[in-house]
């Protein structure tokens, strides 16, 4: 059975919970009338738009590895595994905005879709910017996002210590990404070259922090050992990381059908991805020049992105991305056998099958 | 000594706790670097700029007037505080790109603030469009602020079940200002008439709210009986709708000197206050067809708005929204009233001179 095979049976537990969780939410809403309703459902209908689950799937398994005995009254922990996905979701919202991105889960993006509805209503709005309505649809329901995340802590059952202290992991990660966020602007909107460490810095905060908590929260939850924690901890940052190259990997040489989406966006955008800065430090005078030439040019032609892809090949900058990935497949398992005692056999292969799935999967 | 006299003191203890709230954060965010570094500063001047910390003060009175005796430990009531401090300015924040605002106390709202800084440096940039970066740095501004704001809670001592109470109180206020804001929307940007009920669940939601969550965790965290945390909620609740009431008085007649902002910006952007409401279903014909002409009229001369000012008058709105504010001036008192045991007499003292400043203050 491949491992997305066994990750479809978390992630349908965790998108019934949500399910469930948002017919709760809509039963408190109705009251508030017509357009707050829509305005929740369709907040919702975005949460189960797509996705892997990967993080709430991640919280779970966590949870089994430490043999989820919890010490302070048994709680739902698929419920409890949501805010992750919640958070991932909010984070989404706000980042759509920011990077103005159109689509999502190959639909329009919150701001466009609100931005078209407001478009069809216009006549009986009196609001009367369809772009601004759209940002400021996407602004709230991020923020919304967020707060109903935070909220499946409370009706999760548990309870003292340690939901405490899954709570404050869950605000962490959300420091910690916005963190990543103004340091990756930092580093993309200014003309000086962004260094490898820069690089790292930022996918460890914009991307490799959320899994570390959510193997925390469901490590936490399940009453894990410090040292157990330590493990999945390590485990989870190295795994993070190698997920982030793979996608950058793919996010040049990925194939278009299997992703939805194109694989030159990091090109055409000259996103400071690995590739792009190990091809740019290792580019003969030659190559340099084609390089200033496309990269960050959105109206390139086909050839022109080939050509790129060959330098990254010649220099064998895609070469280097890869091994450093499989380092951090490598740091991952290792950082699994540190646990005291040891995580539970079932639970830790099915970690040890994810971060293999992670650098080899072609979306 | 006048209440504003009174409050100082506290204003001045919260004020304190920020900056050695912010002195730890920016430790903190050294090690990323000199934009992150900058950006965090400015965050924490935005949050310093100005307010009469209304919210903090209520959450330390609420404490003093169950006499603040934890069961689980002593905490820091100041630290624990300043969530709400922060939620109020996370909610302006983002508030202030969705209506488009310039100014915050006197100074340039955030994302203008970042619009003028990213034209200044604009030849150093990628990143083009000065007004989309200010909206992003404001988005993420935001949500950085709720973060801080939260993460307070976990370094104020406090523990155990009234801490996880305490957050979820403050998430609950989260969640219920964004229904305000969505709710209010809605209803001003129909064409349909906005009722007085429609009014006064948007001013519970986006105004009382967050007041009554001050008392909420001013009291759990302080172990007050469910007696005492009845009597503040229902306080708070009243005292909340009695300030929003006069904030829109004072938006159609305050003094510009002493508020700091047009006294007309209300008749300006035909804001439905109850006053405009009340107007509005109290006109006669001719009177009708004046507000008509002028309300939402972003350039009308102050001749016309004098004259919808008369109306307000001839109509007996503004008598009205002050017989209004009186009324739940006088709930908030009689609340107070019914804890069991008792409230302490000079903290509730403190609390009863607040909500006869509310509807008399001048700004």
């Amino acid at each position: 059975m491949s491992f997305i095979e066994k990750l479809k049976p978390l992630a349908k537990k965790v998108e019934e919970e949500i399910r469930l969780y948002f017919d709760e939410i809509i039963e408190h809403v109705k009251p508030l009338g017509e357009f707050p309703l829509r305005y929740y459902s369709d907040t919702g209908d975005y949460i189960l738009r797509g996705g892997k689950r990967l993080r709430p799937s991640l919280a779970l398994v966590a949870y089994d590895t430490v043999k989820g005995s919890e010490k302070e009254g048994k709680g739902n922990i698929t419920r409890a595994s949501l805010p992750l996905e919640f958070l991932h979701n909010a984070s989404l919202l706000h980042d759509d905005v920011i990077d103005l991105d159109e689509l999502r889960w190959g639909k329009k993006t919150f701001h466009v879709q609100y931005k078209d509805w407001h478009i069809k209503h216009a006549n009986d709005l009196l609001f009367k910017d369809p772009v601004h309505f759209g940002v400021s649809m996407a602004i709230l329901a991020g923020d919304l996002v967020w707060s109903l995340g935070l909220n499946a802590f409370f009706t999760s059952g548990f309870k003292g210590d340690a939901l405490i202290k899954a709570v404050n992991y869950f605000n962490t990660a959300y420091n910690e990404i916005i963190d990543g966020i103004i340091l990756e602007l930092d580093l993309t909107c200014r003309e000086t070259e962004v260094t490898e460490k820069g690089y790292f810095e930022v996918i460890r905060l914009k991307t490799a922090v959320l899994f570390e908590k959510a193997c925390l929260i469901g490590a936490i939850l399940g009453s894990g050992t410090e040292k157990q924690i330590e493990a999945l901890s390590n485990y989870a940052i190295a795994m993070g990381k190698a997920f982030q190259i793979r996608d950058d990997i793919l996010g040049s040489f990925g194939v278009v059908e299997t992703m939805g989406k194109g694989a030159d966006s990091d090109i055409k955008t000259n996103k400071k991805t690995i590739l792009i800065i190990k091809t740019l430090q290792e580019a003969s005078k030659d190559q340099k020049k084609i390089l200033g030439q496309v990269l960050g040019k959105q109206n390139s032609t086909p050839e022109e992105i080939d050509m790129i892809r060959d330098i990254m090949r010649e220099t064998d900058a895609l070469e280097y991305a890869e091994k450093k990935a499989e380092e951090f497949v490598k740091i991952a398992k290792t950082s699994l056998e540190e646990a005291e005692p040891p995580l539970e056999k079932k639970a830790m292969d099915w970690l040890i099958e994810l971060v293999n799935f992670v650098v080899e999967r072609a979306y």
